[in-house]
């Protein structure tokens, strides 16, 4: 299939469409963001690179991040992980304490903040220099065009009250055992990770790849750890918006504030789309709308 | 694939597994059934079956009949159902009011029991007599192997108060119209429905098969709605279990506390599963091991 | 204490701040009431009578009826009635299902709708024509001007769609024994009930006596059940205003959406207010507002 | 009346039924206390002292320091500090963050942690040493025997994560502004205050007193801050079990995991009881049933 005219289809059609979310503004890093950027990248596992638009200008991956997290605990905990964090949806607003409350400090899935900060302890039991290796094991992923924005990850620690609310509150319930500092300061740094499409696409692929990056063969999760990480992109990757993304788009995906959702078609490819524009939900409105339609165009849907 | 050795193969190693879940005893005339039933039938797009152990018992379908009950309004009142009923995660054990009373009245998806009464809802403006109406949609979907228990129905009615409940506490917030018994009549023949394996598998081939029955090419649903519901069954299909059952199998599915489940694999089959003994969540123990197995040993995943 | 210059010089200063609330609107026979009534009633144990404005002109007593109700109820069961109602503030609006799911269909107290459905459903094990029984109830505490509005009751039968949820939600968790139907018709003919200030200062007067009807000397409850109740008044009597309600006015009351309230001054009087524009939170704006000169001007309150 | 021989009674009475509670256990300090400890203290305005068993042994105060936080709160802060926190029951446990987060951040009342978080943060804005000001607080009211249990203190301190949640989700809120070591320090060392029976009774004298301390004619409160006061001990004094207490026992007052329980009887008396033991509501079994018995005997209630 001729990827690269599919998606300039439409990078054409969409662009006039901009103008109708808001650009996330709960921090001043993130709002001075140009709202009219739009970029999409699709990398294939034969190794083919797709681009349009903005596909190479870094951005702010905010919550895709929470996939590197979670892919990095699966490698260090194994699945002794899944006693201290769930995989359901959570069916709330990202950040409600209510359903912790309810379930005694277990988070509902690594992809809300709670299960992602959990992921993060348990990180840190066993790296040493954990915003390294981040970056390390990004690099193994073939994608060496990562940054972190220091003045986001500042920011993101001055202000995230409600992650040590929720630190506390799990560690209140022996669900945490790192020092509040130790966890924001890795949590804060993976929100405030930079990457463009292009390298998105390209560190996703191994997800589409029964957990194997391509060019390198190298095994990153076992088959059957990347069905489960998958599974949890799903059901839960787009914060209350995971089922409508499941029938609008049928791909395992995750989105961040920042404006950027990569998704992966297993066995063929990723793709990455980035526009700053959110709507109601948190989710990239154009985003959204691009892989509807790149499904939709080329059938590419797992259902 | 063999696919009647591997059924086989699953279903001797599976079958010693029984006598660790609990049959459903909310009602009398689900829990005089025999524990050990175990049944699977698998039905290909091409026209092929294969059984194994009680595949052509009937038994009570209950929850599953919610899929037969989407499809059924979604081709009556087409997108305007959406505006009624969700399609996220519900995230709360599915007769919870609390998510209800949140969202002022619209039911998070159509397989908590809320939603599928408000479906039932919307049936009763178009169809005048429901009940015979369902039985003539199943039977066009290839599936003549139907009833009604009436016992059963008799016994969901009389029993359903949190049902009442839950239309009642709709209609004050507008969502409901017709009167409690009509709704009522209707939902508990549903989940008196009784089919059998091979029966199920059949009559799900369709949601396989882009929304067309193979046998007959009679379009069901359109494609997108096809995926609509495919998506549904992954992300919701399983009370409160979805996301464990996303990673374990990898099929979108539905499971009743009959303990019957029918899952189906794009492009490819359907496949039906039935034995009575259900885990803590009310899905059957077996069921989703055999599932998982099945899945495991074809490598068929959407993931 | 010259009580009738009180109410007077009150009457005077309130009378101008009217125009800030809102009438019920909820059925259509509340709304037609004419907004700018006001009337203050004092009755005192000894005997005496004071009153001024609208003092005569019956109102829509709604869920101050709540108190005869919960009265009947300790008188025909007695302790055992509070196995099925507790005596707890709900923290919560007044129809909220979130804690009754919680607390397993028990009722926080008897002034929550459901409690008061759960008093109702005693009451019918044991009076045959519980709407009489009524009448010559109120009759019993020296107050026989006291009606049913048949128009109101049965507007409040027909949008009642909540008290049919909670009933069922009860009924399904097995504190509810008798039908909806004769539930209601005892619930809303309660609802219903109209009553002036003049004879609600009156009824109440038992309340304010150790549980003894001063002119008449008949004991209604024993001094441990009359303390009970207006500690219940105090701590439940007025929605979601408890608490401001004790400070401001430091006296069991309870109110009602039809813009009444009465209160009592343990071992002095009952005093009732009317006056229909209601606050946010659903009682009379005027009605407390006198209230609090009322304890303000003569310094009688419980604190 | 002879209160020295009503308490002897009640003392001789109550003894023998110890052995039914447990004694709190969350934090070390607390739980070496011998369960056997009972101690009862009253003070009336006139002056006059009555004493039974260990009513001039000191214990850890806990909870009962929210009332003396409080009447600080509104000394400093007036009627601005209700911007901050509210009046009315919370209807939960006492540490619940549903509420909270329901109601945006502004805790129910200033008994719950939430609340008192809230006003030692207001403390901060004025004082400068307020654990100093706390120790010269109390010897204004006539009580100097009062003392911090650093070990409490610290034990508090260290586990305290829940109240390190509730800090930061306010703050995320916008209703905590101090640091979080600042507002724990000072609620840790008010928690681990130790006084007697006797002591207690004689500091909370003044709110039985319309404010003033009787012994040296100091107002503490106006007479109308003092009737919040004593009203919001009525309505939230007891944790999930205030409406039990207000019927039992029918005074204001206030409890601590400690075992004490302090209730006022207005224009009269203060009375101070304690005993280890609690029950499930995390209130003294014993010192309830003694306030009982005290109001029965005495006929002391405000209903």
């Amino acid at each position: 299939m001729d990827f690269q005219s599919v998606i300039e289809d439409i990078y054409q059609e969409v662009l006039p469409l901009s103008g109708q979310g808001k650009v996330a503004d709960y921090i001043p890093a993130l709002q001075s963001v140009n709202p009219k950027k739009l970029g999409i990248a699709i990398e294939t596992i034969g190794g083919e690179c797709f681009m349009v638009g903005d596909a190479q200008e870094k951005f702010s991956i905010q919550s895709i991040s929470k996939v590197f997290n979670l892919t990095l605990g699966i490698q260090t905990k194994g699945d002794a992980l899944w006693q201290r964090v769930g995989v359901e949806p959570s069916g709330n607003p990202f950040n409600s304490l209510v359903q912790l409350e309810y379930e005694n400090g277990i988070p509902r899935n690594p992809f809300i903040n709670a299960g992602a900060l959990v992921v993060v302890d348990t990180l840190l039991d066993d790296l040493d220099r954990p915003n390294d290796e981040m970056l390390a094991f990004v690099d193994r992923l073939r994608c060496s065009q990562i940054d972190y924005d220091e003045v986001v990850a500042q920011s993101e620690k001055e202000t995230g009250f409600n992650n040590r609310a929720l630190i506390n509150f799990m560690r209140a319930r022996d669900n945490i055992r790192h020092s509040d500092e130790a966890i924001l300061d890795v949590y804060c740094h993976q929100c405030a990770i930079t990457m463009s499409c292009a390298g998105l696409a390209r560190s996703f692929l191994f997800l589409a790849n029964n957990g194997v990056v391509p060019s390198s063969d190298e095994r990153i999760l076992s088959s059957s750890q990347t069905k489960r990480v998958n599974a949890i992109m799903l059901t839960c990757g787009f914060y209350d918006e995971a089922g409508a993304f499941a029938y609008l788009v049928g791909l395992p995906g995750k989105s961040g504030v920042g404006g950027g959702i990569v998704a992966i078609v297993p066995g063929q490819l990723s793709i990455a789309v980035w526009s700053p524009e959110l709507n109601r939900h948190g989710n990239s409105l154009l985003g959204i709308k691009v892989l509807e339609m790149f499904t939709t165009k080329t059938g590419l849907s797992i259902f």
